[in-house]
């Protein structure tokens, strides 16, 4: 651990601690930020902590220090997810829990998860420290590898609770450096096997919270400190190949081309047209795209565009994806351009209750805040856990709208005030009523 | 020297002789194309014959031997452009010459530059046979390193005769493999400053004719052996790069986009309907363009267009540049996204005198083919001389367009069909009227 916490620093050189009440510490939250900071530090100052690394791993062992400390009882599953459970008056009535995670990308930031979890670990210390015990079981999670840049697959964690793994195909994984899951795991003290027994039952659990940043820039537009998550759009990737005939760009007149270039940017410029008949929050784009052979003087023979559609219901995002599709097969057609078109992935997006939106509400407006409700474009262990059961989201204010990247920045005023909508939403849930 | 001439029996098993006629052999042809595609053969049957190989001057040697057969003077000047010349009987008049090249790109065909050579010598042979002595000089040309894919500038031996080398430049230049210009020249007996003596004064040539393989469809569309060319079009490239806002595509709602790619698209969309308002000959192609930072679930920060735009009038082909940075600075604008234009390449386009179309038409039609007007997309060594003295040029139907490649193809019929039209064209020149 190195000594010189710049991150604390950078946090609290702009904070001047007004936000810090009912046992909330802004300061405590930079010092926690800066030493995970620490940890898989990169040499421009970004995070490198993949899933299942000894990194991950001794961030987990750090948070459990502070969970202990907080008072409470810490427990490891068979898939690494960490779970610190403050009793309830009533125990045996299912669990709230809140948290996120602590991997990142191979240069992240040091917001993106590790807010979560500590925003968590906030409440219950300041819980601790004013003596207060909740009627229902409260529980900060730590959930395993929700990054996923190791397996090319993320969510691990949060899946093997909610019992989606599949171990066989668990087992024909390799990392990045051709290293297996299993190999992996056993540098972090973990078996696939493990994975099976991290399955909890729903009934344990009465709903998850998840405070994350925004990873886009509404909230710094609406010049707001949170917002509250209405859904989780499910992404799904569209690959379409458009044919047609290569050719000399000298000697084919206009009047004989089959130009899938053409025919593919009047589908790019058209596609970017159709979110905003279907909802307010479908998007779609392109943003990856193949020229062949991408000579400066030949007429293209192929073109493949990659389409990313989302939305955070499942009906509007479904229609947008197949007006996508009749989009591409309408202008391939009138262009006499061979079309074909693959589905490379549908996640189904998980909306939130509008109850728990408005309960949500509720918690921001008694912080003197304007509440602000924005959809979820990325996923997260959240959207693994809202398949079956309930889930509240809250965004902070990301600068710029800069993530995955070590300038990834929220300031600390933004991520204490998320932090008491957090406290006053979970008293609310907690309370048993 | 391979047994076995695969190119020669091909041409032949399709041949009816029916062609043949006024001293004109289809079979001679075959065999002279035959043992010239043997020279720098490549695995696929390709041809490998760099400007300035072994290979070339090989395939130079050969033809020399058939100039003497067909009783031309042989001579080679310093940039290894060989000249076989038909003494006139008032030989102190201009030279009317015709030829093309024997040098080829890496994996190229047997047809492009050695039909046109072949050609002219064909007309030669066929007087020689009938005792014809033309009033004017005629003279079979080769010219050295049309292809230009070993420095990366074509036209170096048709420069050297117009007087357009600067010893400097070239002098700098390295190949491929990092051999120097002089280096190189070397392996085949030669100097850079031969190149400067290489220069012939203009009032020695009346007019260059060349034959050549269409390397676009429209012969074979209009099923005609062979085509009279307007003029060659000068390429100019254009390089566009629109910068936008890269971003999360889930994050980043559609009316907070500064999408590079929608608007780089709309341009393409656009530009290909450009061209046919400006001239029936105009082409602008899209064939290669750059997207960053080309990930699927990213909206892009900037993407790279390069247009090529070519008509062979340099007035309309300038009109058509200019309306295609018009375009793009419009649509820039509209979507907000910014835009640098960067000229690449501007080739002064040649236009053929329609006095000299009307000749080829005649000699077209004495031949009983329907006259065909139609532009060269691509450079040949005839817009190098066109800039200075009166060309004319003849295409050949190609199979499917294609060019550039062992699949390159002329049906023989075709090719002797165009010797026929090239040889009475020549006869109207060279008779001195």
């Amino acid at each position: 651990m190195a000594e010189n916490f710049q991150l604390e620093k950078k946090l609290m050189q702009v904070y001047d601690g007004s936000a810090d009440r009912d046992g909330i510490s802004g300061s405590r939250l930079a010092k926690r930020l800066g030493e995970l900071s620490q940890i898989g530090r990169t040499e421009d100052n970004g995070s490198k902590r993949p899933g299942f690394s000894l990194e991950e791993k001794a961030a987990k062992d750090l948070v459990m220090d502070w969970m202990r400390e907080a008072g409470l009882e810490v427990k490891q599953d068979g898939a690494g997810n960490v779970f610190g459970r403050l009793v309830g008056k009533n125990d045996s009535l299912p669990a709230v829990l809140s948290g996120s995670h602590v991997d990142s990308v191979p240069n992240g930031g040091h917001f993106d998860g590790p807010l979560g979890v500590l925003a968590a670990l906030e409440v219950a210390q300041a819980w601790k420290d004013a003596g207060y015990q909740p009627e229902k079981p409260y529980e900060v999670v730590i959930f395993s590898d929700e990054e996923g840049s190791r397996f090319q697959g993320g969510f691990n964690g949060s899946e093997a609770m909610m019992g989606y793994i599949d171990l066989e195909e668990k087992k024909k994984l390799n990392d990045t450096e051709g290293r297996s899951f299993e190999e992996v795991l056993a540098d972090v003290g973990l078996t696939p096997e493990g994975f099976l027994e991290a399955k909890r039952s729903p009934e344990e659990i009465d709903m998850f919270v998840e405070v994350h940043i925004e990873q886009g820039k509404r909230l710094e537009k609406e010049n707001l400190p949170c917002g509250i998550v209405t859904g989780i759009a499910g992404p799904s990737f569209l690959e379409l190949t458009f044919t047609g005939q290569a050719g000399h760009a000298g000697n084919t007149p206009m009047n004989d081309r089959q130009d899938p270039l053409v025919a593919a940017s009047e589908f790019i410029y058209q596609v970017n047209q159709l979110p905003r008949k279907v909802s307010e929050s479908a998007v779609a784009t392109v943003g990856k795209m193949h020229v062949e052979p991408n000579g400066i003087n030949v007429i293209p023979g192929k073109v493949t565009v990659f389409v990313d559609v989302r939305d955070i219901a499942e009906n509007t995002r479904d229609t947008l994806l197949s007006q996508v599709e009749g989009l591409a097969n309408s202008i391939s057609g009138k262009h006499g351009i061979g079309l074909e078109c693959e589905e490379k992935m549908r996640i189904t997006p998980v909306p939130i209750e509008e109850e728990t939106q408005q309960l949500l509400e509720k918690a921001v407006e008694s912080n003197d805040i304007r509440p602000y409700r924005l959809p979820s474009g990325a996923g997260h262990d959240s959207m693994i856990i809202g398949t079956k059961l309930p889930i509240a989201m809250l965004f902070t204010k990301s600068k710029d709208g800069i993530s995955h990247n070590p300038d990834e920045w929220s300031d600390l005023k933004d991520c204490v005030e998320t932090v008491h909508v957090l406290k006053t939403f979970l008293e609310s849930k907690v309370s048993g009523s």
